[in-house]
């Protein structure tokens, strides 16, 4: 049978044997999660029972490539890797870019499932076609450009890409990363240390097969039109100055996060931005696979104490939470941290609100000297920040304690640190403040099946409100929404809409970014739908993406709620109902989050009580294997 | 005869006898000065001689197109009024964009020499070929909005575009400006108060007449490359935010120049920013005739104390002056002086300055209560300083002193006035600061035609050295060339090329923006004279393109050296001496101008001892008659 758009096939190593086994996927079964996040779902759902220790050789990684990935398609570059995370216990999908996910691809395999546990260290080693479990034990301990280069000398192929854990995954950092092709990160919610706990340093692919389209001309005029659309792009400082281009937007409207939440407004702003970066700092731009937004930027400092070799970013998250979040506004800290965090591993979001959670503890006197071994947690010292990093990386001292995260070092610190604590489930909260301008955040913090996350839902979307339907008007539904004060249930119909056109990106294996615009302006679901059935040969329409998507949502969710995950725990910290005490939006606070969640669930079709689907909507999704929950 | 490229026809206009006559253009001759600016300087010239008051009926005003204004090549849109200055007692040429130039083009003419004065407010109507002098009794006392909106009604024609001065030409402000279509400012030097002067209060044009190009293929494959270098424009930030985008970009880099150039870096840039702008009272974009960047915009502050009407700006300029140089970081404040500056007819920058320097001087206590009407001038007011804008414009009270620009007040005030009055021959600086990483700039502020300029010479391709060749290389100039800090004589070659490769977009009539990059991302010489060939069927080089920009520069030159200009005025004032005090560029200060000066007239073929051409260099530039200075 000839696949079209896909490999068509599921490789299944287990670690604990050394054994793996290739599966043929089954063509309908896939259709109705489209693949990716979606199908992964599936998987992990179906294998691996609630209660398993994620860090436990029980537990199970899914690598995951969608149909779009090694495609042209602008953004085939993503994978995802999805895993039960040890930081929260919920699921969790971590997205990189880069060129890992087409290579696995087009060495034959749309995903990987990983089991079991090796007795001493190993890599995995995929190319055309072909599996290997090697020892990684001359890798263990190398940081990941040191295993990358060791790597690419050992198998004597420039070409492989490498997705590989640092010193941080090994020593089990609960928010250590997965680091492909040297600094794209699938970074949160501590793949690195679950990868650490299998005695698995690294995976290793490189492919030379091709991915068949269906229907070719077809295709190249749908991703003509996308091309063009996407010229229109509405967020214009991403493709022209990387991510970070969003710190000064931010800032100016009051929405860069501050010393760990206490404020939205940034005084060192400008020293951290995408335009200082752009002049001092940036050596070149870097696309993901087919990308034609190209967000990533090589950095390095030329000299002094935060010299750094070239790197990839950091990127809008990175420079705000190991900048702004930390009070430091010196670039090259910032640059030399990014750094570190990509050769250790780890997760510079989580890194960056630890940090920052520990200078405010500090400063309030719940953390002291002798806990921090003598270092001094001030607002705003680069050098101090830089120095936490390399220790969180190695856990030795102050450094192991922040490397639990932000919710286990306030359960140990108590209330008063539980009060100043801010993440959703554990998940530390990113760079995107939930009470000013993008108030709608919120509620998408509340129920994202990882926790606080600044991908899924797709809530960047809802920040222009009224302006951007990102193909709202393509299905019919009410536009212009109701205004984002408005609690009513339209904005339950509207947040669904939004989560469930983001969800499509991840169940094609396509990049977030494309989806924020409107006709036009963004690849809306319509246009992913003529791109798919050009690709695969189905004939796909808009609704069934959406359907597919809803099924993806669905699913983990119900992951969640066989963890224990119900509406009490779609929470915000407690932060976020204290106002922004001042920049441009001072005086913003959440307020009315229980009847936004009461909308979001109705909308949703889940029960308002437990904030779960009801098995009518599983039935209506066919997903009957999910209802004995 | 068929001309392609140009009408091919100035139009002459007496006020003082209301008779106007047409004149064929000699083709040889029109060539020797490729248009626009070159072409006007040699009539201002030869029929203007020294010592002619600006203000009196013998001065005259060219308005001049060139042989891209009205045509398919990006940047089409401009054109430039050229006079003598009464702000300054220089030569000045005032660039505007919209529709204006290439509407007079195609009704026929390449020129309008405006002599004389009129007995009574009058406007010129042109259109289609016919010239009318009418009587604007009826407009004098309206501002431009109004003004067009009654022209607009009594010819009886929605597509006429309109260059009128308001209130502040008429009331011989030195620094008023002459608008057209609403909201494009041909703004330095005082050409409103001319117009006044003048009784002058209005020109008007339509036409529908199309420009003929000799080798249409040729010409629509040298467009069709423009555009596509345009694609990698290195100022990203002016297509996308517009001008205004480089408030982050210049603030992070310390080159925001801030209190009368006291600093140059400016904590409340991020509430005046492009970012915060486009966010917050953007309306739409605008771009001039036939352009790609679209760096216009429009907007509008909806209510409350500086509520406005939708209106073109503010520019990057605007927004520096009248916020940053003010201390003003309320963004509505500038919006509404903005507004203000447009309908009264005012200079923007020279707006801004002038008040800069007045909350100085009252800081210094060089100005007192009493002549500011018990005002209190402090700096960031955003009130008072869009209260000084309705004074100037009426030239009432302290706005009457301060309608005389930032020279004639320090003048007045006396030394301890005259150290801080930031002016170079009288036009006040703009918002690029010379201290800090464009350090370059400041020969080129000293030796500008018409004083501290942001256009000519081309500056801001300077300003990345080293990394933008503005097309050098084409040309077999050492690159990359010396560094800024060099004061070798190899930096007189690069100054010399790179204002005279930004000399050909003025004699063009086109936009300076276009030649600010590299083969492959700007328009080079190599490529203008491509598309000028095609255009015009002559087979131009770059070299002649650059030969003829040269004759435009030193005819320049010679008018101001008839005025009394020599070396002598190429100064730069006492602040950019002196280090800038904070900020990211703290301790930068201009140094080694004279040397600079001595390398820049070397390479431009200068006396030395006057910074006056040569007559051996007039003769190599065929420019005899300008000998006898």
């Amino acid at each position: 049978m000839t696949w079209y758009g896909f490999a068509g096939k599921l490789l299944r190593v287990n670690l604990t044997n050394g054994e793996f086994k290739v599966e043929e996927l089954d063509r309908n079964e896939l259709r109705k999660y489209m693949g990716c996040v979606g199908y992964a779902a599936k998987v992990l759902y179906q294998e691996m029972p609630g209660g398993i220790d994620p860090l436990a050789p029980e537990a199970k990684v899914v690598l995951a490539t969608g149909p779009v990935t090694g495609t042209l398609c602008p953004s085939g570059g993503s994978y995802e890797v999805c895993y039960k995370s040890p930081l929260t216990g919920t699921w969790n999908q971590a997205r990189s870019g880069g060129s890992f996910g087409p290579k696995l691809k087009y060495s034959g395999f749309d995903f990987v499932v990983i089991e079991g546990k090796a007795a001493e260290p190993v890599y995995i080693y995929i190319h055309n076609g072909q599996v290997e479990i090697k020892s990684a034990k001359h890798l263990w301990g190398l940081n990941i450009e040191e295993t990358t280069d060791a790597l690419i000398r050992e198998l004597d192929d420039p070409e492989v890409s490498v997705a590989a854990i640092g010193q941080a995954g090994e020593n089990g950092v609960l928010y250590a990363a997965l680091i492909n092709d040297r600094g794209r990160a699938a970074g949160r919610g501590g793949i690195g240390a679950v990868f650490g706990s299998k005695n698995l340093k690294a995976v290793v692919v490189n492919g030379r097969g091709g991915i068949k389209v269906a229907r070719p001309k077809e295709f190249a005029s749908a991703i003509e039109k996308a091309e063009q659309w996407l010229r229109n792009y509405p967020f214009a400082s991403i493709p022209t100055l990387g991510t970070i281009g969003l710190v000064s937007l931010l800032n100016s409207l009051g929405m860069l996060p501050t010393k760990n939440f206490q404020t939205a407004h940034f005084g060192g702003a400008d020293r951290i931005s995408g335009e200082y970066l752009n002049r001092k700092y940036q050596i070149k731009r870097r696309a993901c696979y087919s990308c034609t937004f190209a967000c990533g930027r090589y950095t390095s400092v030329s000299s002094g104490k935060f010299a750094t070799p070239p790197m990839e970013g950091p990127e809008y998250e990175t420079v705000d939470m190991l900048g702004a979040i930390c009070g430091v506004d010196d670039l090259e800290a910032v640059i030399k941290a990014n750094y570190l965090c990509n050769v250790y591993g780890l997760d510079t979001i989580s890194t960056g609100m630890s940090i920052g959670f520990a200078m405010e503890c500090y400063e309030k006197g719940l953390l002291t000297d002798k806990e921090t071994e003598g270092m001094v947690l001030r607002w705003g010292d680069g050098e101090v920040m830089v120095k936490l990093v390399e220790r969180i990386a190695q856990k030795e001292g102050i450094g192991a304690f922040l490397a639990q995260g932000v919710k286990r070092m306030a359960e140990h610190l108590g209330p008063a640190a539980e009060e100043i604590a801010v993440h959703v489930k554990g998940l530390e909260v990113p760079a995107h403040e939930p009470r000013s301008e993008s108030k709608v955040l919120a509620i998408q913090y509340a129920v994202s099946p990882r926790g606080a996350c600044h991908m899924h839902p797709n809530w960047a979307s809802t920040w222009d409100f009224g302006q951007l339907d990102c193909g709202m008007k393509e299905f019919g539904l009410p536009w212009p929404p109701a205004a984002p004060q408005d609690e009513s249930l339209q904005k339950g119909v509207v947040y669904r809409y939004i989560t469930l056109q983001g969800e499509i990106s991840e169940i094609l294996g396509a990049c977030i970014f494309y989806s924020w615009g409107t006709e036009g302006s963004c690849i809306t679901p319509q246009l992913y739908a003529e791109i798919v059935s050009a690709l695969t040969g189905w004939d796909v329409t808009a609704a069934e993406l959406m359907l597919a998507a809803e099924r993806s949502w669905n699913l983990k969710r119900c992951f969640n709620a066989r963890e224990g995950f119900t509406r009490k725990d779609d929470r915000l910290p407690k932060r976020f109902s204290q106002a922004i005490p001042d920049g441009p939006s001072a005086g913003a606070k959440v307020v009315g989050l229980d009847a936004m969640l009461d909308g979001y669930y109705e909308a949703m079709g889940w029960d308002k009580s437990t904030g779960l689907p009801t098995p009518e909507k599983l039935r209506e999704l066919d997903l009957e294997f999910a209802i004995k929950l």
